[in-house]
């Protein structure tokens, strides 16, 4: 089928793509994390959050991937090194970031003053799974409200994850979310993934996380 | 673009199919629905609760599409006339129901012996916008965990529904969502839209949103 053709080849041109950026992130020593969720489940949260934590610390560059709207790009551009929006409304996929969106962003931002770059994927848990941008972790947010068969039913995003974020772990009282079932379901897809329970509201479990994006930092710098 | 022009084939082609499916409801006389959402924003357990309520009034049909897994489809079974699940993960669009997969779900179902149709779509505020799937009206969920900002950042799936719910209102105490900033967004994107504010959890709202469902009924059993 001609569809199926002309997704294999973008397919194979993300991926020669996504390695040129990963090489020119190697060679500034910048660590770079793919952050995805659906809608609302937390990512411009957890990135205001971690900036606050790492503040000081860490010089951190954002990329922020919507379909339309700037409203999270203005929302972490005070504490940002540097912030660059893709609106993906108008380009060929705009359910998800590709690493030739990336490439340019890249070429945007002050390298040598970077340590760290989150890329805020657009809000969708099937997309993003099927493209790689450059990153050196794919992190994936699932959050309390959408129940707790989403690993179940999105299997893909979840295998591929090196790291998976329970986030809105603060309104567990209120809902009806079995934490064991979603947790048996990411061990089943993904024994190796790195779990997260924290609340970008209180505050909860982000020390850890913090801790864990400092050990990539700091293997990005001594190791590629 | 190659790309491009694959997707426009494939949208008049989904378009052509889409207009089969729904002659083929008219002459059944038979109210197909259209619901779209987040994961984990409701659409389950709205199908749930609408079912219980029109309970021995109304037989009613169920077409679940899902990446992967039967679980709504296994949830819905004991109230529905028919069930018929659709799972897209080796599909060539994963990401979103099409009408050529609606098309043979309505071979499968008994149709002279259903009133309403209610379509799942796969969870996702993006791909869906973009394919009709023949059905009489479209129904966008968002609920209240995701943010006020959703409309704003996933326009195409607001302006195109003929009814808006808001979902998990039961949790307005516990979260920071403008609600009047929401609908303000939304009567922007799409001042026709009908609104309904609901609660699958506690019942809220539900009455009014299952009194639009059977005028939907009414008019395709009077007028198509």
């Amino acid at each position: 089928m001609k569809r199926i053709e002309v997704i294999q080849n973008i397919m194979e041109a993300n991926q020669t793509i996504a390695g040129r950026n990963q090489k020119l992130l190697n060679r500034h020593k910048i660590a770079a994390i793919n952050i995805m969720s659906s809608p609302g489940s937390g990512k411009t949260s957890l990135i205001l959050q971690t900036m606050a934590r790492l503040k000081g610390r860490l010089n951190i560059g954002i990329i922020e991937g919507d379909v339309a709207s700037t409203v999270d790009a203005e929302k972490v551009q005070s504490e940002a090194k540097a912030v660059v929006q893709i609106n993906t409304r108008n380009m060929p996929e705009s359910c998800s970031l590709m690493a030739a969106m990336i490439e340019p962003a890249l070429q945007e931002m002050p390298l040598n003053d970077i340590d760290l770059i989150l890329i805020e994927n657009v809000g969708n848990l099937i997309c993003p799974s099927e493209f790689v941008l450059g990153e050196h972790k794919r992190v994936v947010i699932s959050s309390l409200p959408e129940g707790d068969d989403k690993p179940t039913k999105y299997p893909l995003i979840f295998m591929d994850a090196d790291s998976v974020i329970v986030n809105k772990i603060d309104l567990l009282p209120y809902l009806d979310f079995d934490i064991t079932a979603f947790l048996t379901s990411v061990s089943g897809l993904n024994p190796k993934a790195k779990i997260f329970q924290v609340s970008c509201k209180t505050g909860e479990g982000l020390d850890r996380w913090c801790s864990w994006l400092l050990e990539q930092v700091s293997e990005s710098a001594t190791e590629r």
